[in-house]
């Protein structure tokens, strides 16, 4: 019988042109664990489906996979092995085996992304690769109100890349929340926290772009409610920078 | 009027070799602070004291230094300016006017150090730079007592690198301790977190090498006392990495 391997997997996206492999032998995340798995499975021909597709420069924290085979090994050995051999910018968080129907994309029930900007004059130098800067000042309350007119479900043509390829552009935000921390070593962080059934190409980054414009006063909460009137991105702010992006979490259906 | 400039800079090791300035040209913390510095001084002879010289591969969050100039620049200005022409793993993070007096080196009172160990099977990617991976168990109550052990002052001739040059060994340990986090990213993280007025070359790296050795019981809590009194380095366990090893903190006489 076959075994359907499920895995959480990490990874730092700076030197990787995204998750999905890509033409002319780009680094990715999708080609770098296949190659692993190829080595471990004997070159069994191994499919890998994957939560969701990251861009180039995104991180992930909680990105989950699975792959099916016949062949059997004990979990914790594998997970040693696998993470022995990966690249030390991908690991492998954890592994199990999965319902026979579990599918890492389409069993998925809500995506988790974070984004994190440091909103001072200072970026520590430890958090230069996973996190943006912006000096200007933030109206915090006003970005919490923009939070608010994205929940639930909407047509987010307005907010996507134009090279989205999904035929249906509704899109359902069930959580979306903004945290400011500060500790010792970086004071005015702020983090965006937004969790969707599934999200558009770019689209995570052009929903904090615009929320961070409209907190700098330079786009008004009403563009978000005419965009999606209007599903025109005229209406969408700029796109942030990859690098503060992490996929965090995937939900999934209890089986 | 001569100004004393007081600086707290951080810097990710990994790409250094250490702190102090090295002959052939290997790139180092204090030859990038001195091009910048003298850039932005317009080429005045800049002389640079330090609190700690790191290791190749050791971090700092709180490095301290100081330097005089002539040239009077608005503080916040200055920060900005030096922060966009340093490399992306060095930065400034404050910098205030000192004392004429004041000395990053000499009117240090103590320096802190934190060490990261992974006490798993699992290292997160976002950690592999900044901690070592240890899989065996270890006892942190043994560890604790052996702490406590090199608390006070002691002749550290057994604990210290052949190579030191200081004339005493004598250093004394103003607190010492573990401290076990688990956090969502990362579990079991042990920060070893020593205090010192001073520390020998490669003595916190030594000191955090045997108290792991004495928690996975491959040495005796004796062997610290025997190091203290017969001075001898085989008392002494192997010495832990650098790259788990951050100056965090220093601390100052009030002026």
């Amino acid at each position: 019988m076959e075994l359907n391997y499920k895995a959480v997997i990490e990874y730092d996206g700076t030197d990787f042109f995204g998750f999905q492999s890509q033409p002319g032998g780009l680094r990715t995340v999708h080609g770098e664990l296949l190659n692993v798995l190829c080595r471990v499975f004997s070159n069994e021909k191994i499919s890998i489906s994957y939560s969701g597709r990251t861009d180039a420069g995104v991180h992930a924290t909680g990105q989950v996979i699975n792959f099916k085979s016949n062949k059997s090994f004990e979990l914790s050995r594998l997970k040693w092995s696998l993470n022995s051999l990966l690249p030390d910018d991908i690991s492998v968080r954890s592994l199990d085996f999965a319902e026979q129907d579990f599918d890492a994309r389409r069993s998925a029930r809500w995506r988790e992304y974070n984004y994190y900007i440091i909103n001072d004059y200072y970026q520590s130098v430890f958090l230069k690769k996973y996190s943006i800067l912006l000096c200007r000042e933030l109206d915090i309350d006003v970005m919490q109100e923009a939070c608010r007119c994205f929940l639930g479900s909407h047509d987010f043509r307005a907010f996507c890349s134009l090279n989205d390829a999904n035929k249906s552009k509704i899109r359902e935000i069930l959580e979306i929340e903004i945290i400011k921390t500060d500790d010792f070593h970086q004071k005015n962080m702020i983090i965006f926290r937004i969790r969707a059934n599934a999200f558009l190409y770019n689209m995570a980054r052009i929903m904090v772009g615009i929320i961070t414009e409209i907190g700098s006063r330079s786009r008004k909460i009403s563009d978000i409610e005419l965009g999606f009137l209007d599903k025109d991105v005229n209406y969408s702010g700029s796109m942030v920078d990859a690098k503060g992006l992490f996929l965090s979490n995937v939900g999934y259906k209890v089986f």
